[in-house]
């Protein structure tokens, strides 16, 4: 096998802290070299190109992105990508920990799948030849809220819980570290970073995947997992990273890359949870039902008017 | 670390070839003996039991089956299942065929993801929590056709054709075996190999996720994805699971558990790929658009009516 640093690697996506984020956050941590390219949406769509010519390698060979050329030639699907960054760096143990590892990258991919309807308003991903949505597939707007609407109470809540219950397991977390793996930082703890980073607004440009969906109320009965998100933040690797980066995107809407200085805007300290569960909220209306009803109920008056 | 033969595994999952039945095969082909626990919906439900007592473990860690028991502590979420079970088997490689293994199992959850809404009539997943659908998410069933159509036309002989080509890709396909990493059977031939039987609808068992869709037209320009498939089916560890396990089933709806035999009455051999494209049908149509079409030409002959 190649040495490390005898490896050329361009690694190629859309400006976004989205899927390909983490990816980008290995290299960096673990000090791999990298061309770090940056896609527009056009792009995208020229790098698939050659799909007429089957015999020879595709520019992307899933019809995404991120792609990552190792030595030229180019491989894709980001949790692939990932997970070979990740053992490549240092970032992926093995064994039970990399059995916790994935859990929690199985959870994300879980919880992305439930967001994506609101994103894409459709039923259905992206097409993988052409990267359009098909029309056919499309959510009225009503589907749409209601998705976003069960993602904030029901899924979003009870994942993240799972997650912090993972942290939990150890018997003294402050001994053990705070990442997914105790003191070990691994690719989970970079994707729980980008996703949460999306989720709480903090950089306009993570918001891929999470617009109008908040995680503030899922966060809120999770302090392990707020701290975990924390310390990712404040690694020097990657706070210089986010500085030099996406600093300019910070400073528009938020002022300032401290990690810390968005949580506390937040409001998103560390806190005990509470004992009571919170309460649910009645599941939006469905306007069918609502007009039925309004039916019903002038048929009802009429009869009311007709017998005085 | 303990060794395998002192490790206690109990595995627990529905009666089905889903998501959990290419962990038990990996577990069957690599010798490393578990408990095969068959679960009802019912099962599945008071498996989570726990939810209240947060300091215990949860039968189901993540409110979902497959569960793996590892001397006695539960772990969730299939894709860490299979690859902790995987890596323990030997069918779990390292470097790039690591890589390869992975983009096989991204591109089939990419494939999952899209016929969920098919499968379940609605635009989320089961709810993390108590496992039912939300109401308000629920999709028409002029929604669910489309989703089932675009499946079949457009998202699966694209992934199908992307896999192989990925088989393609060695030089010398014969020399270096049918596999996706040539000689070496991996956990990405299991999940191929059970996605596989239930679209082409050879055991009724295998069918989760797939109901109503079937992977004929795609599976038609991928000899070597046949072959593959054929070639797992045709293992001798493989082959007498699927007779002790599942032979009934087979049995009723198709005839006895040889695999060539299933695929030859599907007329699926191997057969060089057509020099053409397929055509391609009109998408279906929107009962809105044509509500919309015909008002209109209602009005018009109204119109032509009044003038005449």
């Amino acid at each position: 096998a190649k040495r490390r640093s005898d490896m050329k690697l361009t690694f190629k996506y859309l400006d976004i802290k989205g899927l390909g984020e983490p990816i980008r956050l290995a290299l960096t941590v673990g000090g791999l070299p990298f061309e770090d390219v940056r896609l527009s949406y056009d792009d995208v769509v020229a790098l698939k190109g050659v799909a007429g010519d089957l015999t020879k390698h595709n520019g992307s060979p899933f019809g995404q992105v991120p792609v990552l050329e190792i030595d030229g030639r180019p491989f894709g699907q980001s949790g692939a990508l990932l997970r070979w960054v990740g053992r490549e760096c240092g970032l992926y143990p093995s064994g039970m920990k990399q059995l916790r590892v994935d859990m929690v990258e199985d959870t994300l991919a879980d919880v992305r799948r439930v967001m994506a309807p609101n994103w894409y308003k459709n039923a259905m991903a992206r097409k993988p030849k052409d990267g359009s949505l098909p029309r056919s597939t499309m959510l009225s707007e009503q589907q749409v809220s209601s998705v976003r609407w069960m993602v904030q109470e029901e899924y979003l809540p009870e994942r993240m819980w799972q997650i912090e219950r993972l942290l939990m397991e150890e018997e003294d977390p402050d001994a053990n570290g705070w990442f997914v793996c105790g003191k070990e930082l691994s690719i989970a703890d970079l994707s729980l970073y980008v996703m949460m980073e999306g989720l709480l607004g903090i950089c306009p440009k993570a918001n891929t995947y999470c617009k109008g969906i908040s995680a503030e109320k899922a966060l809120m009965h999770c302090p392990r997992l707020v701290r975990l998100i924390k310390e990712v933040a404040k690694h020097p690797k990657i706070a210089a990273w986010n500085e030099e980066k996406w600093g300019e995107h910070y400073d528009k809407g938020f002022g300032g890359v401290t990690a810390d200085l968005h949580f506390q805007k937040l409001g998103l300290n560390l806190r005990p949870k509470p004992k009571t569960e919170p309460k649910k909220q009645a599941e939006p209306v469905n306007p069918l039902k609502f007009l039925l009803l309004v039916a019903l109920y002038v048929v009802f008056m009429i009869l009311v008017v007709q017998f005085i």
